[in-house]
Parts: structure tokens; sequence; C-alpha cells
């Protein structure tokens, strides 16, 4: 049976993707390299909203992106408040400790978004706090935090507003400059449609200020994921620092391509439809979202209905139908199913996730209403 | 014009390979992409011929690998000898002032091995020193030093012996094992014929059981790289702490089958033929060869004739041939060029190469005999 993805990472990789991953890998030290990371860098800037920020396109994974902020940007500029509302805004402190970087963290219970008075409180009362770190979709719980209120409610202040947007991007709003995001990482394997293997992080002007009068003594920390030399090397030119993943990054010219042809804010409507859509499917047939507010467009969160095991939907979602969802995570293991509808996802997707979902769940003996959740899907869809 | 890589990594890639790049992407945490990792693994260890080493597969380049063995190995375990015989050796120097590893340089001059007699006896007066880092293949200078000495010089040694054989390997001679190679760095992008964007390092038991007994504190600047997290999430039935690049293993299933279908030794023999064919091919068009003792069979490093540039000489082989060669680094910018005859390289790619370089080398004005270079790599190649 072929396995169709709606796990929050890797997603389905359309076909013009796919493809372009077999093209004949070319040098990196050539102008036609350079010119194609010209035009991603550009693509790049454009998906996360911002004029001029700097990118970096890593060989990594999104934690290679998020380690690259803390180890080149955060270190030795300050202490950092964590956003920590789930496994992911968590990973931020992990993050900092290894680092030593002194940080503070906020606790947002799960299925929440975090008050965004509760940070300008935090970096109010603490004038040693220079960064704020926070994911903008919480994959683990399925919450979108509010960057924006946040970013505007900190345009004043002179720290840094790091995002890691790693599954939301593309999904969920983000706009960089207008809302006064200072760093951005991202992953390919998201929103992106392209296989895991790039990690990206995009610096604003207070952000590149910040690694321009960056001193790095012995012990840094800091060789491979070192944003200052992914900047410096694409300064001159668009040059890299280390052999890049050369065939992933000739599929992000076709990912780039189809998302800003369709146009972001189309994009965002579309993921705001589908994810809707899945909601309204979802409690139609008697689960129960976890995210108490503000749910993410990327991906549901759910309790599944009374009397079915979250582990035995995942499962035989897999062996029967061949669609893969995914289980929670840490405190959240065993107790919810997590829903993507990212990227690649489509009407007909959202209402065969539906669909399989329901028939599963009356075979696992959940007392569904046959229909419901395709209807409630359907008519949501149908709305608009 | 279709261009044709004969650099040093990326390299040309089969088709059989390329295709498998388009495979669908299937998600990592599942049956089946854990018996793809315990299939990789087993054929890594073939590659580099261990019995049981540690195989770690990180979503990076090469200098990924070479930075998680100094930041999750090396550091906090003892003083490092850095053989620097070029720049790649140099990284490792590179690497420990940024983990704060103490270490010491045995530089060797460029285009020569480094003497065995001379690790041996830096290690045996300085009782801190705890590690060797060498490259198998010095790629600036396409030198392959004799690891085989080293390692059975070092065999009662408690220390570490870390060989970057990043872009030798396949090409050249390692058996990990028998030499009592401790560490072992690859990349995907060279021998392996796979595009960039894996880094891998195998661990002896000697290594496993350092990185064991490593305790870690707070600012150890280890966290993506951490070979311990790799090793732990394999030991768990092939699980990976971070999204693998999915594609990229995908296809180094491919790749390892073609390899070990061929077989080590065979595809060692190719290769020592072809670079034969190359030094002998070079050599009759009047071209000094770089190393003066153990030139690698993976790549040839050569000063062109007398009266051409070597910059001139790489742009008109692209220009005119649609041939990319690597033009020299560093200290030997402008002075050398580097033909690499490695992974899918066989006897008509050799003559080819050979063939334009000689013509390239006529319209720049060499005084070359028409055909010699042709000539001389043809009778190589038949010998045997």
């Amino acid at each position: 049976m072929r396995e169709k993805l709606f796990t929050p990472g890797p997603v389905e990789i359309p076909e013009r993707i796919l493809h372009s991953l077999s093209d004949p890998v070319i040098h990196h030290r050539t102008d036609e390299h350079k010119e194609r990371l010209k035009k991603v860098v550009e693509g790049v800037r454009q998906l996360v909203m911002t004029g001029e920020g700097d990118v970096a396109i890593l060989s990594s994974s999104g934690t290679g992106g998020m380690e690259a902020v803390v180890s080149s940007l955060v270190k030795g500029f300050g202490k950092a408040l964590v956003v920590d509302a789930g496994k992911f805004g968590k990973r931020w402190a992990e993050l900092c400790e290894v680092f030593e970087v002194p940080s503070e963290t906020l606790f947002v219970e799960r299925g929440s978004p975090v008050d965004p008075e509760a940070i300008l409180e935090a970096v109010g009362k603490d004038a040693e706090i220079r960064a704020v770190l926070m994911t903008l979709t919480e994959t683990s719980t399925g919450v979108v935090h509010d960057v924006k209120a946040i970013g505007s409610g900190l345009a004043q202040w002179e720290g840094l507003l790091g995002v890691d947007a790693i599954s939301g991007l593309v999904a969920d709003e983000l706009r960089m400059d207008e809302w006064g995001v200072d760093v951005c990482v991202t992953g390919s394997q998201k929103g992106l449609m392209l296989p895991p293997g790039l990690g990206f992080v995009v610096m604003g002007s207070k952000a590149k200020a910040v690694l321009d009068g960056r001193k790095r003594s012995k012990g840094s920390g800091c060789y491979y994921l070192d944003l200052k030399k992914y900047v410096a090397s694409f300064q001159k030119g668009f040059d890299v620092p280390f052999t890049p993943a050369i065939s992933l990054i000739r599929a992000l010219e076709e990912s780039l391509e189809m998302i800003l042809d369709e146009g972001m804010e189309s994009v965002w409507a579309r993921h705001a439809r589908m994810a809707q859509a899945v909601r309204n499917g979802c409690i139609a047939m008697g689960m129960k979202l976890l995210a108490t507010a503000r749910p993410s467009n990327a991906l549901t969160a759910a309790f599944p209905p009374t009397g079915v095991d979250a582990v035995d939907l995942v499962a035989t979602l897999k062996k029967e139908k061949g669609i893969r969802i995914a289980g929670g995570q840490d405190e959240l293991k065993g107790k919810i199913v997590r829903l993507a509808h990212l990227g690649a996802c489509y009407e007909e997707d959202v209402l065969g996730l539906i669909g399989a979902t329901e028939t599963c769940l009356l075979h696992l003996g959940a007392s569904v209403e046959p229909g419901s959740g395709v209807a409630a899907a359907s008519a949501s869809l149908s709305q608009d």
C-alpha cells in the first residue's frame, strides 16, 4: 500500500519537486550555483516576508538552524527568555544550556498559546534579558503563538526576538519585517514540501548587527553552524562556507516557485481552510482539540473520542488506510493524535484524511455517527 | 553543454542513484525507515572495514562529521596532535581551537605525506596527547597518508586515532579495524557518489568507550552534532535524534549496493588503475605531480606545463569541453590543478579527461606532443 503522510514533517512531496531531486548535481563553486543560491535566497525572503534579511541555508535539520541561532547570535549577547509551550519551545532551553547561555523559562500550559503580556512583563522586569526565543507553531501541541502581538510589544526593545518557524512557516502567517521578528528558523521538510536536510536561518538588520559585532574567541563551540561564515560567504557573491546540499537546493528552487506563484496570502488562506475543515471534522467525530485557543493551520492536535486509544488510532490508520499521522510527544505521548495539513494539502486530501479517520474510529469501537466527520469537513470547505 | 564533474566532490552521480532520489519520502519514525537505516549502517561498516563500529549518519557536510568528532569525543578527553598537511588537515586544528581542545600541530610540507615516525615520536614525547587527528587523503594536495603504518605504530596507545576520510574513502584503501583507526569521518558527495548532505562518523570500540564515559556538563557546545545522541538513538532500534535527510539515505542504499556488489578490493583496484592512468597522462603532457610520494587514488594534483596558467586551464576545460576540474586552495591557489578520478570513474572517463586536457593545453600554447597524454593514459590502462 502506498503510504500517505499527514505528519508534521516530513510531508508529501509534489511530483514536480521529487523529479527535480534527480537533476544532475552541479558544482557549488560555479556561477550557475551562485545564480541558483541568489534566486532561492530571494525566494526565502519572500516566504518570511523580509525585504533584506540575511539568509543562511545550512545542510542540517531544523534543529541545526536553532543551534546556529543560539551559538552564533545569542551566546555572548545576553540572557534568553525561552517560551516553553511544548517539546520544541523547550529545545531552545536545552540549546541555551549546552551553549552556556543564561536563560529563564516561561512555562506555558500544554495546548495554550503564550500570553504576549507575560513575555513583555518578563522582559520589562529583567534588563539582562536580551533575547526572546520561541516557536511560531508549537508542533507538539498544535498551537500558534501570537508572534505579531509579541513583536509589536517588543518593537522598542533592543533585544532579539528569535522565532522557530520550522513547522509553522507557509501554513501559519508570519511577517518578519512587519512584526519585528529578528531571527527566523525553518526547515525543508514542512511547508516547503521538500525532503529533510536543509535548515534555514533568516536574520533581520538587528540580528545582523549583533552578528557583525560579535567577536569570537577560542572555545565558542561554533564552527560548522557559525552564521557569520554563511553570511560572509553569501556576501561574497553567494558562495558557501561548506559544501551545500546541492540537490535539495535545486528542489528548493521548484518549491519556492510553486509557493510564490500561489502567493503567500493565498497559501495561508488555503492552509486556514484546510485546517478549519480538519478541526470541524475532528470535533464532529467526538475528538477534543488540544489547542484551547489559536490552533495552528499547520497541524491539529486532538484527543481521540472516549474509549479510543491514541496509539491504536495512529496504528489503525497506518495499517488499514496507509495513512500516517503522528502521536503525542513527551508528556502527551499516548494521549493525543496530530494530523498535519501542511504543504501540498488540498480539499481531497482533507476529506480523505477525515474519512479514513472516521472509518478507523468506527473499527476501534468509537460511537461516531457514520459520515459525520466528512460531512462537517465538507461543510466547512464549502463555506467561502 | 552538459557539464561533467572531475572535481573532488561533488562527483558524477550514476543514473541509478539519481533516480532513487525521486522516490517518495517515507517517515523516519517507521519500521520501514529503521530497516533501511539498519541496512545502510551495515553497508557503511563494510565500506570502512569495521565489524562492529558504531555509525552516526548526520545531516551535514563532511565538516559536520569532523566537528562531531572534536566536540563529542576529543573535547574533555585530552590534547590532540593534528597532522596539518594541507587545508583539510588544518581544519582539525581550527575545530580544536573553537572547542578549546588543546592541540599541537605537526606541519607537513604541501605535497608530502606525513612521516609516520614523526607522529609516533610526538605522541611518545608528550603524554598529554590523547588523540591524533589527520586525513586519509589530503584533498588539497592529492596525497594519501600511510594510515596503516600510523595505526599499527599506535596499536598499544590508549589514545584515539581519528581519520578524516571524506574525500579518500572508497578510492584509497582504508581498513578501520585492521589498521587500528578509532574514528573515521566521511561525507556523501565523494566516493559514495551521492549529492552532498550526509556526514558519517564511524567509531571503533575504543572511541565508543570514550563516548560512553563522557559526562557532559553545561557549555559543551555539542547538541545537534552530539554523537552520543546518534549512537543512543541507533541502539534503540535504529531511531534517530533529529529528522534525517531521508531521500539522501534512500540514495545511500543504492550507492552502497553498487559499491559492495563490486567489492571493496575491486573498487580500490579500479581507482588505482584510473589514478595511475591520469598520473601517467599528466606526466606525458609535461605536468608535474604535486605529490612527491604516495599520490592518492582519489585525485591527482599537478602543476600545469611551463607557460600555462592553472586558472586558465581550469577555465578552458570548462568552457571548451564542459569538463570541471578543481584548482588549488589556500597557498596553492592559482598554482595547481586537481583532477578527481573518484566514484563512478571508468576508462572512458579517464581517457576523455586526459584527451580534453591535452587539447586545452595545446590551445593554451603548451608544447605538448599531440596524443601523448592519451597514449600514456591508454598504455597505463592496458597494463594488467
